[in-house]
């Protein structure tokens, strides 16, 4: 069965705007990435919102873990901002428990060429193909459960709190 | 405990010589690759062999072996051409049964900018990572089992043979 | 004898903080864009100051005609912001006829992989050793005397007034 | 008036096939060349041939000689390998003088990311907007007169024969 894919948001999908030198979003790089990737996993792909993930609210997380409850996949790849990805995880393991769901992102944009996105994306479909139902955040190559990851604020790294 | 990476050559690791036009292996980008994918997992990189595929003899295979064999960690990535890391699978299986091994490559160099390789390198150390004990091939988003695998030579996927 | 570079800074230097996803300056990018282009133009480079040119004041645009008048070439490339840049040219001609001065930028950053910054330098090299006395601003493929342009808000393009 | 372009092929323009390994001509790349410069710059482009320049036949370069003869513009920028640029610069120069032709390419293909081709294009053009009637080399920032230049072999750089 395919591999279902949320998209959100986060520096993973922005973009330069070049007339204001300000950072936006227009529409996603997943289908880039799937291609550069020669990705042959079989994937839905759905956009659910294009937002900062500072600017989540708590009916936008609503939003997702209804989504990831009606879809009939149960292995899905959201991607997300990174600094309340682990807050995202955290709800959605509360309310989901016979899914694999993996959060993941980027810290810098795609469209800026030495991206972390693309290995982000490749480590992240490989663990929600292989890990047991949770909710996982794949950052760095590494997983992390959703109780115990944040995000380091000073390296940018994920890290266990405990 | 880390994740052994053995470079060997391949695509993945090809320069383009700008004097002779001819592609040729220098040092492998391994490295560039784990920081560009702010990577954190633990690794060991040890480089075995840098050449095409096409020509590895029986005996680099058992070098390869004998260093999967030989080295102190169970979960081991293998960079590797892809027309023949079927075949390098098929061997390791016969020798290891008690260590995770993931192959991996890509289609296009590296240094030519739009490169699988990120991805790859991504599911494979996250395959490494997860999957039980075995040889595995990790291309295209999805992982084989070294007894169910080849290069389909039309279009460059991996795909199961039965 | 050789071409004169200076670094004003703007978006053709520009760098993303993946920590803070703000832009941000930290050094120029002028001896990577000079390596990639092969170019074996006899320069001496040297960086006056890293600011938004929306940020530059009087006293900033006297000391680039202070350094313009004082070097001992005669062909002379000035990297600017984009927003200001033909202000900045027209002082220039008011305080100097006997250089040839070409103004230059980008409108993505270089380091974000798709910038317009390389081809930018090339023109303003090639203007630098052809043009006769005068200030110039060079972009978009063209040029433009200082006393005859101005940057479109709407399109980013540099267009003559007149 | 515009500037006439003829692409003749070259290093500038190979694509690598990712089956077969090898390096190829698919189609030419100025036009993203152009668009990622933000050229407006008028042109007129036409492509001549898609060859390596050491395939390049005395008929191939007649042909060459009889599309700049013919065309309208006076303004000309040629795409050519770098291997025998200076002689079909000769043989232009030989036959048309009543025009600026400036010949420009790349030592890395434009599809492998890390190129001078966009730098080189860039130079070309302002060569070919600046120089009075004459063949040039447009290379490594500079430019040649077709009477007085070569590839050095050893350095893949351009230089003065006198």
């Amino acid at each position: 069965m395919a591999v279902r894919i949320f998209i959100t948001g986060g520096t993973f999908d922005k973009e330069y705007n070049e007339i204001t030198g300000q950072l936006y979003f227009k529409d996603t790089h997943m289908h880039d990435l799937l291609e550069m990737g020669r990705s042959h996993v079989p994937v839905e792909i759905r956009t659910l919102m294009m937002i900062d993930s500072l600017e989540m609210t708590a009916e936008d997380r609503e939003l997702i873990v209804h989504q990831c409850i009606q879809c009939d996949e149960d292995k899905i790849v959201i991607t997300h901002g990174t600094d309340t990805m682990s807050d995202t995880a955290k709800i959605l393991a509360q309310k989901i428990t016979d899914k694999t769901i993996v959060l993941t992102g980027a810290m810098i944009p795609i469209k800026f060429g030495s991206s972390d996105g693309l290995f982000n994306l490749g480590s992240a479909l490989a663990f929600a193909q292989t890990l047991p139902h949770g909710v996982y955040v794949a950052m760095n190559g590494r997983y992390f459960h959703s109780d115990n990851v944040r995000k380091n604020k000073q390296t940018g790294m994920f890290e266990e709190v405990k």
